[in-house]
């Protein structure tokens, strides 16, 4: 099931993707809902970002190539991390699919994207096996971790480099009946592709996360796990336009405008 | 003026403080709101805290003797930030006035406190200068960054040393019509004074925050900023009880639990 949430008469609502239409529901994926009205075509609809998240975490490091080319970009050893640290962002820096990513007038030429898979938490969970991680999850979304690298070197925290307004699209939907072992992940830019990888190939997998973050704190429907990414990027750009497709998921669609 | 948030019928709803009772109001301090129903005694209803934050803002490091402190803790130097680079920290964390701080069973005995100023946001801000700073700034409570420092020198990110359930109490209320220049900060454990501090004795001040982090993030009504810490902390243990007074803001009181 693919849900998406979208602008109705000034509201943000769900609704349920069902071939080329949105079928409307009341409620939402994370609780009660049932569906309401008519259809509507997919491509009429303004999308929303799929969530907002109440805890937006992040893997941040975790596929080992992105790691060695990370610390060469910033003139540091290669890390790898020794366990499922998570870190975070922020809400204030979420846009939708095909909403514009606008790069700062003072920010440097290293602006780079970081195509992510995003999953959905759909249950309060607490102390999770890694064989129960899933059972929390209620699917996926796309997310590019987009990321101004000068500020990521210099500043004390990640706020600004990867957390200004726009920073972080996600979406276009949340797919629930996707299969971790078989998704690749495909970054495009100008519509050539930049890289593809095995999505699940992370060093420390979905639920490995899950069951080490759940030990301590509690997951709550609607927040959200970015996973990280692979290999580097090229310097984004004015009337660039990213794509991350994870197969299975989705396509998530961005341009780039000058701030 | 002092807005609580507590519980009724089983509902989180807002009140003004009046005297020891609460008017009770339809809507929130955020928005619309009105008088709505009979006054309640304060010390017959639960307290929330009063405020789930879109966007959890932390500064950190941001007064100098803590600086000091914590780097000799960490075994670190002492590094001075120089600019305001925000933080974060999250919102599973948060409880309020009165609730438990509950040590997990693996935690070592290096527990400790951090009483702190947080600034509330009320209106939508971006690019504000520092004079008009305060005008997105609806009032402001109390926090405890409550820090488990092994975890925060061995982790990668702050995620369990600082957001562990339970980890972020905060409250009792939100003061609105406090004076950032006369308070002064004073952390009791079990009845004993610990540390005593101008609150405004800060490395950068919420008028610099706020317009530095307004350039580059748009802040939304709810979110919140907490300011940071001076001094130490002892090691807490269960059957503590921490109270974390703001002159003009309010008193913030939470036991130690053994998880």
């Amino acid at each position: 099931m693919r849900w998406v949430r979208y602008q109705s008469d000034g509201q943000a609502v769900y609704g349920i993707v069902e071939g080329d239409h949105v079928q409307p529901v009341t409620g939402t994926p994370f609780g009660d809902h049932q569906r309401s009205g008519n259809p509507v075509a997919l491509d009429s609809v303004k999308l929303l970002a799929p969530v907002i998240p109440r805890t937006f975490y992040a893997a941040g490091i975790n596929y080992e190539a992105h790691v060695r080319e990370a610390a060469t970009l910033l003139g540091a050893e290669p890390n790898l991390p020794e366990k499922p640290d998570i870190g975070y962002r922020a809400n204030n820096a979420i846009i939708a699919h095909g909403e514009p990513i606008v790069i700062p007038s003072d920010a440097t030429e290293r602006v780079h994207y970081e195509g992510e898979l995003v999953v959905v938490i759909g249950k309060q969970a607490k102390n999770l096996s890694e064989a129960d991680a899933l059972s929390c999850v209620l699917g996926y979304t796309v997310g590019n971790d987009v990321s101004e690298r000068t500020w990521q070197a210099s500043d004390r925290t990640m706020w600004r480099a990867k957390n200004t307004d726009t920073f972080k699209p996600m979406g276009p939907w949340i797919e629930t009946d996707a299969d971790l072992e078989s998704m690749q992940t495909t970054v495009t830019l100008n519509g050539e592709i930049q890289i593809e990888f095995p999505t699940n190939d992370m060093i420390f997998g979905v639920e490995t996360y899950i069951s080490a973050m759940s030990r301590y704190l509690t997951l709550y429907p609607g927040d959200v796990i970015w996973m990280g990414t692979d290999g580097s990027s090229k310097n984004l750009k004015a009337d660039d336009v990213v794509e991350i497709e994870i197969s299975g998921v989705g396509t998530l669609t961005n341009p780039l405008v000058a701030g």
